[in-house]
């Protein structure tokens, strides 16, 4: 082992970390799992770097887990294997280059999505993939979770926003796929599947994105509802009257409570307008929320509606309170992230509510309404195995509740080791079992001698 | 041979055709090209029909193309090959369900464009991938070539408006990959794969696509601009305001004589607003336009917009009869279709018409200028092998230009057989030939006995 390091630490110098202080935070990701320490974490500053650590890896038969901000929600970070070097990009955080007339920007994998945002919109542009980790999260985590967000209802994934990767295989080759252009008709999509492959096909070193304008005006409206069926409702009532929202968020009456909104559901919708059409749009919006619910408060600018949105940001850091408070940190949070259709919602989450009874769990749920991604939150003592595994037995139930609705057991989150035998039903219920062999001949493709990842999405 | 026509006769029964002239219409496509005649041509009715020819060519060493409508521009439909069933989806154009609250379809992938987006009109809805061919395109086509068109600006390609596939692989077995919900993280995205991979992974049977709403309100103006450089600039100040058009069409002086518009360039912008904005954005487009160009006419609304696009979608045909005009029935029609960063159109434009000198070559040009997608087409007389090669070497040198201005060689017609060379010096540019490696291995992951579509994208 101590000709590895120093084989490493010929590389990365005094970018190599072994002290196990250190590897604890290389060990711990958002999801509340933790995994076994890695042997080293380095942290690359530049591709060739990351082609010496791949080759390395190789001819030690070490693995290599890419980290980015461990924000994960799926336990797509840990490891439960030995002999695995993690990698962390906080040294790769570069803005390359911002193109204001082509919209793109070529950026390294660490930088956060939020200071790359804050970056653009001095052009007037952003990077519409809006996960609600933004702060933390790095651009290359999102793209290799596939991320989504609050604008997805309108933007669709990370998958949209991205033209071209750079990335190391698991050979140790650089590939460059994908183009500057929108329109890239170059053989097979190869881009496309890096994008949410969780760090299992290669390592991302540079991405070129596809930006878009920041909206001219905007306005938007938070409502209040006493049940969730008109919510879903309205929801439903604004797709067939074509408006299309690019916000579209709900929480439930638990998370209500526990952000310090008053009693009820609530749901925020924000739209890209052009200027003059501002109040057009609010009286369409208003026409089907008043007839369901309460309007609370109308924003006339995206500022004013992101302060609007606050509470619904908080969702995530509320659903862990709730936890921490009831069992301190003992406290283990599940985040589940489904998808339906539009049309399936209120039965949706109905349903989840009478699993959560029949369970007898704790649980909080917030979501994407827009585009019918739920993510109930349930949490337990992490010592009692009896009420671990009700949570378990919930959280497995959801899934395959999407299943039968015709929705998809991750919408943003990934496959990671808690949904690889959802991933299974999934594919079973499809009838396409066929696609998981698919897969594992896909991983050899690219990662032939098993570096990258390993345990991740299929075995 | 005649067992063989036994078992596909067993399987299509009437809807298998082995004359001729009948077959003769399966060797012919858009892109002027010709190729063998097939063996046969059938026509399944559903999935598990294609399933059994798959079973049978593995069987009997033969090779499948799967056609659509035939309207490739890059030699993705012929074939030199023997031994060819063509297989025709013109028996599976149904709509197989409508969502006008999930905004998706299910569609059969013989239908046509133009004919699902007539269908979806009546729920306000469309789907807005808008090829020039889309009045005989099919949607498996425009799936299978990972088409764009007219919106591409606005909407992205093909790749943003299909939620999932249904298909037959190598195998013979069937796939069900994608979701019905626009977010969807199930393991490696291999319905990516399949779009653009031009029949040769595998043969689509069935597609749920993502749908939007048709906008509720719509403006443009047509202008002509004396020079390209002025125009340019037009489309690229509109983009620094922060106006996203849909549509952003340009034709230059050739193509404006031959669909008989007055002396100039020509430029169309559309764009999406919402009620109450109209004016405003005429305004804001006007600003722009009428410092650099004059304003030709201006539309209040979609349909308006499209009667003022119409000598644009003439582009195709009038390439077309210019070349008969000039050859006749001898006539040889390349149709370019590159893509070069917005900023680059310019130098792009400029540097098509030089090499248009310089290889005395007939040509007219317009295009998507909206997403940086320029299609000069060059015509030559067939028999003519001097002027042939000198179109090819033409041809050879704007897929070049694109490559150096840090486009791309192919932004929608496909690799076929057409661009497998630029292909290749595409890769060799960015550094990363061990990508066509990669894709010769994807094809033997998913048509291992080399069934489909033979020497298309790789070899």
């Amino acid at each position: 082992m101590k000709t590895v390091l120093k084989e490493l630490e010929s590389i990365f110098g005094d970018r190599l970390y072994t002290e196990p202080q250190i590897l604890a935070l290389y060990s711990r990701e958002a999801s509340s799992e933790s995994g076994r320490l890695p042997l080293a974490v380095v942290y690359p500053a530049n591709p060739d770097e990351v082609v010496e650590l791949v080759k390395t890896a190789i001819k030690n038969r070490l693995k290599i887990v890419p980290l980015a901000s461990s924000t994960s929600l799926s336990g797509n970070t840990v490891t439960k294997e030995e002999g695995v070097v993690a990698v962390s990009f906080e040294k790769m955080v570069k803005v390359l280059e911002i193109s204001d007339v082509d919209w793109y920007a070529r950026v390294q994998p660490g930088i956060r999505v939020d200071e790359l945002n804050l970056e653009l919109s001095k052009y007037g542009l952003q990077w519409p993939v809006d996960p609600a980790s933004a702060r933390a999260a790095s651009v290359g985590g999102v793209i290799a979770n596939g991320g989504g967000g609050v604008k997805g209802a309108r933007y669709g994934p990370a998958s949209h926003w991205v033209l071209a990767l750079e990335a190391v295989i698991g050979t140790g080759d650089v590939i460059r796929v994908g183009c500057s252009t929108v329109k890239c008709r170059e053989g097979y999509n190869l881009m496309q599947l890096f994008i949410g492959s969780e760090g299992t096909l290669g390592i991302v070193t540079e991405a070129t994105l596809r930006l878009a304008p920041l909206p001219q005006s905007f306005v938007g409206v938070m409502s209040r509802f006493q049940d969730v069926m008109p919510l879903v409702d309205a929801v439903i009532e604004v797709r067939r009257s074509r408006i299309w929202p690019t916000v579209a968020e709900f929480v439930d009456r638990e998370v209500a409570k526990l952000v310090g909104l008053g009693e009820g559901y609530y749901l925020w919708l924000g739209c890209e307008v052009t200027p003059g059409g501002e109040k057009n749009m609010l009286n369409a919006l208003s026409n089907v929320l008043s007839s369901r619910g309460e309007i609370i408060a109308v924003a006339s600018s995206l500022g004013e509606f992101n302060k609007l949105l606050e509470p619904r940001r908080r969702l995530y850091s509320a659903q862990l309170n709730a936890a921490f408070e009831d069992y301190g940190t003992d406290a283990f949070l599940y985040i589940e992230d489904i998808a339906v259709p539009i049309s399936k919602l209120g039965e949706a989450v109905k349903a989840i509510e009478t699993l959560a009874r029949k369970y007898r769990i704790k649980y909080a749920m917030g979501g994407h309404i827009g585009d019918g991604n739920l993510h109930p939150a349930a949490w337990a003592r992490r010592s009692d195995e009896e009420e671990m595994s009700r949570v378990r037995q919930f959280y497995l139930e959801v899934g395959r509740l999407a299943i039968k609705l015709g929705g998809t057991i991750s919408a943003e989150h990934g496959i990671g080791t808690h949904k690889k035998a959802l991933l299974r039903e999934a594919a079973t219920a499809k009838g396409s079992d066929v696609v998981l062999k698919l897969m594992k001949e896909l991983k050899r493709v690219f990662d032939p001698y098993g570096v990258f990842n390993p345990g991740k999405i299929v075995d």
